[in-house]
C-alpha cells in the first residue's frame, strides 16, 4: 500500500503536501486506500471525496506505531558538516532513535546557529521524517542544537549516561549497552576533532561513562550509527 | 604524523600517486618522516632523497595492522545503486570487513557487469582503501560481482553463515552474533526488493541461517552496516 507523510491532517481531510501528492502523485480516486502516517501512528484511508486541494478520507484503521529498543535513547551528537551529518540523521532515523541532541562542541567545524538556522532545522525535519516514513517507525524528535554543558544538565535525568571517547581508559560500549538499566539511555558523540579534555571531564563530573567502540577509528557518524545499532539491535529487549 | 596510501612501494622508493602526494602535498624534504601504508601493513619511512619522480626512503619501522573481529567477515551483499552502495563500501571499512562479496541478485537494480566494469571495481577500491586508511585499518578484499547462486557455492566453506531476511521466520541477528563459532563468518544481505523466495530457499538448503535484525526496516546499505558493526563491535571478541 502506498504511503503519506500526514503533514496536515484533521481526522476527515488531508490537507498541503500529503493531499498534492496523493492526487499528482498517486492520482487518487474516491474509493482508493492507502496509507498515512504521522511518525507516531499510521492510519488506513480511504478516499470520501475531494474539497477544493484537500482529499476527504474516511480512517479505516488506525495503530500506534511500535516503541523499539532504540526509542529510549537519545543520541546527543557534536554536529557535522554537510553530508556526514545528514547521514547520522538518516540512519539514527532509520534504526528508530527516540531522540537527537545536535552538540555544538568546541571542535565542532558546524555552529551552533547561522543565518540559516530556521531553514537548517526545517531541512533535518524532513530527512527524519522522509527516512522514519521508508521504514514505518516513529520519528526522532530533534532539539535545538546546544552546548555540551547545557546539554549535560539537559540529560542528567537520564538513567544511562555514556560518553563515546576514542583515547583512554573506556568500558567497552558494546558490553555495557547488554546491561543498560530500564530507562532512558544518553549517548554523547564527539566531533570528528574529537572531544576536549575539558568536555569529557565535565561529562565525567555529570555522571556519564567514559566507553570505546574497539580498536578502530570511527568516523564521528559511524560511531553514532554503530551506538545507534548497538542499542536499537543488541539492547537488552531485543 | 601524515599517512600516505603506498600503492607503488619496493621497499626503497616510492612511487606513483603515493610520491607524488608526498612531493606535492607534504611538501617532503630530506629527513621528513611520514607513514606508509598499504591496507594490511604501516611503515615509518624517512625521506633519503628523489629520484625522478620517485621518493627514496629509510624504513624506520614496520607493523602489521591488527585483526579485528571484523577482520572474519564476509559481507555479500546485493548491489545497491549510487551512493548507497559507496556508503555501505565506506562503512564497511570503516569497520574492519574483511571481504566483501558484490551480489547481482535478481531484484538488484544495479547489474552484474556493464560497460563501467572495470572503472567500477577501480572506484570501489579507492573508496575501501581511503575509508580504511582514514581508520588505520585494514582494506577489505573486495571481490567480482557474483550470482547469489555462484556465491552461495564460493562461501559454502564458512564456519558461520547468515542471510538476513525481512520477512518470515527468523532468529536473532543480534543475539547470535554472541554465540559465533571461531572461524569465518559470512552474511548475505539483499537488495532494496528483497530477496526472491528462490534465493532464500538455494541460501537455506546450503546452510545459511535466516537472521533478522529486529521490527524496524532497515534500507539495505543500513542493514548491512548495522550487520558489519554488530560482528565488529559486539561479537565474542571485544
Amino acid at each position: 500500500m502506498e504511503r503519506v507523510w500526514l503533514d496536515e491532517f484533521d481526522g476527515g481531510a488531508v490537507r498541503g503536501a500529503a493531499a498534492r501528492h496523493a492526487v499528482k502523485v498517486l492520482r487518487a480516486r474516491v474509493g482508493d486506500v492507502f496509507a498515512g502516517y504521522d511518525g507516531s501512528s499510521e492510519r488506513i484511508l480511504r478516499v470520501s471525496g475531494f474539497d477544493g486541494g484537500a482529499v476527504l478520507v474516511d480512517v479505516i484503521a488506525e495503530r500506534e506505531l511500535p516503541e523499539t529498543p532504540g526509542s529510549r535513547l537519545t543520541l546527543a551528537a557534536a554536529l557535522l558538516k554537510g553530508r556526514r551529518w545528514d547521514l547520522l540523521l538518516e540512519k539514527a532515523a532509520e534504526l528508530g532513535v527516540g531522540r537527537i541532541v545536535p552538540l555544538a562542541a568546541e571542535r565542532s567545524v558546524a555552529k551552533l546557529a547561522g543565518e540559516d538556522s530556521p531553514d537548517r532545522m526545517e531541512r533535518w525535519r524532513r530527512i527524519l521524517g522522509g527516512a522514519s516514513s521508508q521504514c514505518a517507525g516513529r520519528v526522532p524528535q530533534i532539539c535545538e542544537p546546544e552546548s555540551p554543558a547545557s546539554a549535560l544538565k539537559m540529560l542528567s535525568g537520564a538513567t544511562n549516561k555514556f560518553i563515546l571517547i576514542t583515547r583512554g581508559t573506556a568500558e567497552s560500549f558494546a558490553s555495557a549497552v547488554r546491561e543498560l538499566e530500564d530507562g532512558e539511555t544518553v549517548v554523547m558523540v564527539g566531533p570528528e576533532g574529537d572531544w576536549t579534555d575539558a568536555e569529557t571531564q565535565a561529562a565525567a563530573a555529570a555522571g556519564f561513562r567514559a566507553a570505546g567502540l574497539g580498536p578502530l577509528i570511527l568516523r564521528a557518524e559511524t560511531a553514532a550509527i554503530a551506538a545507534a545499532a548497538l542499542v536499537s539491535l543488541a539492547g537488552k529487549d531485543v
